[in-house]
């Protein structure tokens, strides 16, 4: 089983990935986590690149890093785990590429669509949480992390933002079945406990 | 003007450049002259990644880190010199793309033609020159040049080069109007002079 996380930065995901995790393990699974970008050795080199360096990188060319960088973790770490029969638990997937690179950056969705799925070659999510934090509420909290210390995607204007969350609304109409919107304004355990029930729900 | 030469390594696609380059120098025109992948700071640096470095790399990541590396290329160096009025000469450009990660590689066509469609973003050579010059006969002014430093792609087996030369061909065969194939056996004089007959028809 294939999980991911999507949502803005400063949503809670790395928490609830983590109280997932746990849950899912005192319950005698095996789970392989994962975020993106980064995983294998090239896709850690990617990471920095679009993260961390002052390279010039347009949105046509995050957009292809981005899917390298997920190509080569497919291969190397999310197809042989899920063979042996683990749990995968993905810190951002495909959906966060829309978000970003199509609603937020302005590309056309249908474009970077195409460069998603030839990314992934058939391997998609089985499920995913969308931890529905607005995006003025988690721009507080991940000021409050960040301390100033932003990387480059997290130096985006607020208006940026913005449309990533709009985008993310969108995918999760779009994709009933697979996305699900999980309140992320409450509490971490009644967060995760709504995680749960529906992780647990899919099992 | 947009003008590419393609083939496979060892077709002395860099010889005819130089020579086209001071021809049409020498008739007043400004060229600006290019590599794949290279010419920015992102594109060098995935230039290493793809060619000196022992990371390992899949097709589908390999396909789409050389469409990063083009897409930062047009934005920054093609684009704006063809906006200038200078004619661009690009060595390899996405028809190397289809021959290597499509037909060497083995990767479906439609998906590798759509990655480059995205990256180019509507940026198409104006005339692509393919040097023919026969897999084995390639092969052996390639081991000459390199000595035994073979690059992370001239690593390929024999017939990897062969499927790629084969694709080279078909490409050729489906755009007749923009690629023209150049028997790249002659001299250089002779390859010169067809070349230059060519871009003569089109300036």
């Amino acid at each position: 089983m294939f999980i991911t996380f999507e949502g803005v930065d400063g949503s809670g995901k790395t928490t609830q990935i983590q109280l997932l995790q746990e849950a899912l393990e005192a319950d005698g699974y095996t789970v392989v986590r994962v975020r993106e970008p980064g995983g294998t050795q090239l896709s850690e080199t990617i990471r920095t690149l679009l993260l961390s360096s002052d390279v010039g990188i347009n949105s046509v060319a995050e957009t292809l890093l981005f899917n390298a960088a997920r190509a080569q973790l497919i291969t190397e770490v999310i197809k042989p785990a899920l063979q042996e029969g683990h749990i995968v638990i993905s810190d951002r997937f495909y959906d966060s590429t829309i978000a970003y690179q199509a609603f937020g950056r302005g590309l056309a969705e249908s474009g970077v669509a195409e460069v998603n799925s030839f990314a992934v070659q058939n391997c998609h999510p089985d499920l995913t949480l969308f931890i529905d934090v607005p995006p003025e509420a988690a721009r507080l909290r991940a000021e409050q992390r960040n301390q100033g210390n932003k990387d480059r995607m997290e130096r985006n204007h607020n208006s940026f933002f913005d449309n990533v969350y709009a985008g993310f609304k969108q995918l999760a109409q779009q994709h009933p079945t697979r996305i699900h919107e999980i309140d992320g304004l409450g509490t971490k355990n009644e967060i995760h406990s709504s995680v749960l029930k529906i992780v647990k729900s899919v099992l």
